[in-house]
């Protein structure tokens, strides 16, 4: 039974509904819950209602009794011998198993219902109500609220509101209707998060938090520090008001650590993106673009807003990209846009030989570091810097480029605080005249109120401590390495790649999101199912993200999880890609093995530095080292720290907020702790 | 004597800058130094050099004595009767003084420079160079890094490098580069900042944190709690692991502060207009967008990135907007996109008027109230809310729409958290199958990582915290007439309006520059000069806004300050511009008094319950009530606050940082402030 059809039945017993406009009803049924993510709001708000509630109530102990354990494999199988479907265990022809899904969405939706009802229960007799709506029926006041609708319609005007419900339906129509998850991803107990209810906790494996620093100490200690100095917002654009010396010590940070002359700081790095890739390109004369097939979604607006010309080069391919070069005078102005890191696949960008092609034929290049700034590099400053390792390192913290390196070729770098860092906000680095008219001349940077100084004092910390400190980046690639191989023992389809990130091919968008509900409902693993269009149709897949902060046990439950749920819902596994001549980099016939761009040198595996996985239980290393370092960055406009330890508090929702300072061994004195040569 | 010549006579005495690039030296030239705002980075760096240091500072002493007196009126009075130049008393035929701008400019230059090289010599003495670069002239590396140049070019490429240098000449050349002053906004001596030295402090009077709720106690504490709880990025996009409680909650506060059912948060207002009106207008078969000619860049950004027709109908001109809607068929969608406070003149968008036409000819409406949100209306819901105040006050916290209201006959309300709120982003508000339309193709939302959960908890205490607490919004407006007045008395133009904005008008760039110069040099006043293009040329003015932080005295003061300003500069008065005929509303022939849209009794001053200006050192009012209020509404996801007290730290340069509890007068019992009825 879908929720429409339950719908239906609710319908019929309650006489607000019967008049109720049905698109306001899809709009209410649509809209997930923020607590119960399988109910709609329809449904939790009506777990309310006087006359609905103990209807409901009833309703979903039958729903529970009849469908919570119905979406095993068992079932479904049986259900396709009925129908004379493919046999499920095999995994061959999977495409779209209905059965499957409604059986499996009914049992959560049961279990949230009774939950619901349950807690709306207990709510109730602990405090009186102080909701201001009249009759008691929480439908009333949306109903107020959405049923203006547009005269105008009536009048011989546009129909707005069918306008609107017609481009949702759509999205409905091809399953790519968005239902987000309540994630409150906890400080202190990374890498787990609450769901919508704060006892409800799941493992996050899919964040692009990828070190942790979020909640790394001397972040938060400089954060606590700017705000009380500097309060909240900014107050201005970067013009007027708004320009702080957090701003510009985050720009000489963000450009030493690329060693380029200049860096600027944008709202994100989508708004970097697209800002500067629409002024490059409407200002360049005749300017072309040349885009990788796969490069992510702020490039092509920004190519797109530029109105210049764009030429698609297929993914990774120099001898493609190399051909439409060639179609162009060299004295015509191009710009080679693409990426290191593609995010979905987890492939590594040719940097070095685009660089070269670049040279050859005139164009500037644009990269987006954006999955690799502070994952890759001795200083953390991206694949670019990581192609020139031992150079790099031995320069240390010199501001000058290393002449010939990689890093040194590229033209624009384009990077985020918002992934690795942990923090908000996105950047480009480059040569002064270049950062300096975007500067001048980018609308999207000009007009807009600059970022919190506190939140740039955060970013700054981050990478600070990230570019004194290897240990999080070679971990977190172990950590990978671990996971991928014991992925691969169980015969669980990883798409091959040199970089951190592990997508595990399901080929199907249903059973993609199948599998992701059955982790969290299951394992509480929480990983996002990742569909068309942002993959290719066929190449559904799981995009797992590993951090230095996941322990050995939580890495070994995952594979074992995520084994039982290939098992559960019969999806296809290596062997049997390979046996159908492979797909998406899995079992692919003559396939040379990937190498990981770290190597084990790199990551401490020869000499035996290399951090140890972490067990259940023990704590994170913070180094001590590169906190000093970072701390002492900040003295100048925050003033000397006078009792240098972080104060943090420890979330405890059963016994309330708890004032606490860190444990001793959270800062470990720098001589027992790996810190990088 | 400018930049430019003093740096032939530098390059005369090291060898270095002989074989320097002239764009380089041009970059290094026009970039100015964070600390130092009238020296180049060039000037500042040279300090540092062992060669060039010495010279300077002999060359300072020489400048301070040749120029540092040099910029007052009579000096320029002098110069200009030499060359028979218009007398500048009159105020008649001002243009451009190119005398006074270069002797204030050298004025400033010789002062900073002195310090510059002070500080150096100072910080050198107290301990050994860190940097790496092997000669000790700091030259080196940026010429190194700036140097590599485009080999493209000499091979027969485009020159990227030049084209750069010529679009930052273009900038030069018509007075529109932009310098970014270095501004600190002190939480605890609001509304003081501290420039590049935490010791140079100086009053902010054009920052958009209009209320200071950036430094509020309730919103600091609130953020406190939510970084220790959560950490500081999202760690994702909406869809992926980034979307928490603090969104949700934000989100739904919003939808209830303007009484419609849905509300989405972006990273910033000017991605919210962006996004939104790209993709309705893309979205939107046949979509016409009529557009206010003084609309924000954002919305402009978004109307024309929409691909669609857009039609400009004159500021605030009803009959010309009707004229232009009638030119179309009934059925086709139309979209009126305009602003409630238009931020640079501060005029009102007639919005109960607009949408009567877009009622007859079948326009959805689009209201932007960027700069009234938390500043209008009895819940600060803005200039919609404050067109129908008793009303909307009687429906108090209800979530239901004022039937037939203005703000009820909205469709669309654009708003942000960065000004009034003082926090960061900006959202959405409407029906929610628009809300969720957006949020499901938008691409500026979906494939970017959400805002820090603190912040939007920040965001949310400020909106919460000016919900129930009217006071701030009184004792502004209180303050703006305070200001206006004094203005007026003393014969200084402020362009007439019904809103909280000052636009002082001066008429003139360059003495809109000086002024500003002037201002900040001799009396610590910083306020931006506003120029062309983002006023018309002509109309140059200074843009001052007024916080419930200003006191008493400080507003005496500037009212002095600008006085004497206009006196030394010879800046024309409104008695002046009357004369002649007038000019952007000032001294115009005909003009009827423009009307404060907050009434004397919605400030409180029929019944004399308005708050009183504050006198010099006074506190603040924090209403203990509206604190109360805020601080429950996050104890679900934050946990009951222990001590409920806000502990916070005063800035004390001189004696470190000293964490601090906030006064305990600081938080008022509520029997003792005035609380909004």
């Amino acid at each position: 039974m879908d929720k429409l059809s339950s719908l239906a039945k609710f319908k019929s017993s309650c006489p607000f509904l019967g008049r109720t406009k049905s698109s306001t009803l899809r709009t209410l049924c649509t809209s997930s819950s923020p607590r119960y993510p399988s109910l709609s709001r329809l449904t939790e708000r009506a777990t309310q209602c006087p006359v609905m509630g103990p209807a409901l109530q009833t309703r979903s102990s039958q729903m529970v009794a009849g469908y919570a354990s119905f979406a095993g494999s068992a079932d479904i199988q049986k259900i396709h011998e009925e129908k004379g479907v493919f046999p499920i265990p095999t995994g061959t022809n999977i495409e779209m198993c209905p059965h499957a899904t409604k059986a499996l969405a009914a049992a959560r939706m049961a279990e949230d219902l009774a939950k619901a009802a349950k807690h709306k229960a207990a709510k109730a007799a602990a405090k009186p109500s102080t909701s201001a709506a009249p009759s008691g029926c929480p439908f009333h006041a949306a109903q107020a609220a959405q049923g203006k609708g547009k005269e105008a319609a009536a009048a011989g005007g546009f129909n707005y509101d069918k306008f609107y419900a017609d481009e949702l339906e759509k999205k409905h129509q091809d399953a790519s209707y968005r239902y987000f998850n309540n994630i409150n991803r906890m400080a202190h107990k990374f890498p787990i998060a609450h769901t919508g209810h704060p006892k409800d906790e799941v493992e996050v494996w899919c964040a692009n938090d990828y070190l942790g620093m979020g909640n790394n100490p001397i972040v938060l200690e400089t954060m606590h520090r700017t705000l009380d100095t500097y309060g909240h917002g900014a107050g201005g654009t970067r013009n007027i008001a708004g320009n702080t010396g957090m701003h510009l010590a985050l720009e000489e940070e963000l450009a030493a650590l690329h060693r380029k002359p200049a860096a600027l700081v944008f709202s994100s790095c989508y708004v970097a993106n697209d800002a500067t890739l629409a002024t490059l390109g409407s200002k360049l004369p005749g300017c072309i673009y040349f885009s990788d097939s796969m490069n992510h979604a702020s490039m092509i607006q920004g190519m797109r807003h530029s109105g210049t010309k764009r030429v698609i080069f297929n993914h990774n391919d120099l001898e493609d990209l190399e051909y439409k070069l060639a179609q162009y005078p060299k004295e015509t102005p191009k710009i080679i846009a693409f990426e290191s890191v593609y995010s979905m696949c987890g492939s590594i960008g040719p940097i070095s030989q685009i660089c070269d092609l670049a040279k050859k034929y005139g164009a500037l290049t644009f990269l987006d570091e954006v999955h690799a700034v502070g994952l890759y590099g001795p200083h953390g400053a991206g694949v670019a810097e990581h192609l020139d390792y031992e150079a790099q390192q031995r320069a240390g913290n010199s501001r000058e480029p290393v002449k010939g390196s990689v890093m040194d070729r590229i033209d624009i770098i384009t990077g985020t605080l918002g992934k690795a860092y942990g923090a908000i906000g996105g950047y480009i680095a480059g040569s002064s005249d270049f950062v300096d008219m975007i500067r001048s001349y980018a609308s999207g940077f000009i007009f807009t109120t600059s970022l919190p100084p506190a939140n740039m004092a955060g970013a700054r910390a981050s990478i600070s401590y990230q570019k004194e400190y290897l240990g999080d980046r070679q971990l977190m690639q172990i950590n990978v390495r671990e996971l991928k191989s014991r992925f691969e023992s169980l015969d669980i389809p990883v798409v091959p790649g040199p970089s951190h990130i592990v997508p595990v091919l399901i080929g199907d968008p249903t059973f993609a999101r199948l599998a992701s509900d059955m982790l969290l409902e299951k394992h509480n693993v929480y990983v996002q199912a990742i569909n068309y269009p942002t993959v290719a149709r066929g190449e559904e897949r799981l995009r797992f993200t590993v951090t230095p902060g996941h322990n050995i046990d939580q890495i070994a439950r995952l594979a074992k999880a995520v084994d039982q749920t290939f098992t559960e819902l019969g999806i296809k596994r290596t062997s049997v890609w390979k046996a159908e001549g492979g797909r998406a980099g899995v079992g692919m016939p003559d396939a040379k093995p990937v190498e990981p761009i770290w190597t084990n040198g790199q990551l401490g595996m020869v000499d035996g530095s290399a951090p140890k996985l972490l067990r259940a239980g023990q704590k994170r290393i913070v180094d001590a080292r590169a906190v000093a370092v970072t701390r002492e960055k900040f003295n100048d406009l925050l003033g000397p720290v006078v009792e240098p330890r972080v104060t943090t508090v420890q979330l405890d929702m059963a016994a309330g907020m708890r004032p606490l300072a860190l444990p001793a061994d959270a800062l470990l004195p720098a001589s027992e702790v790996s810190v990088s040569a």
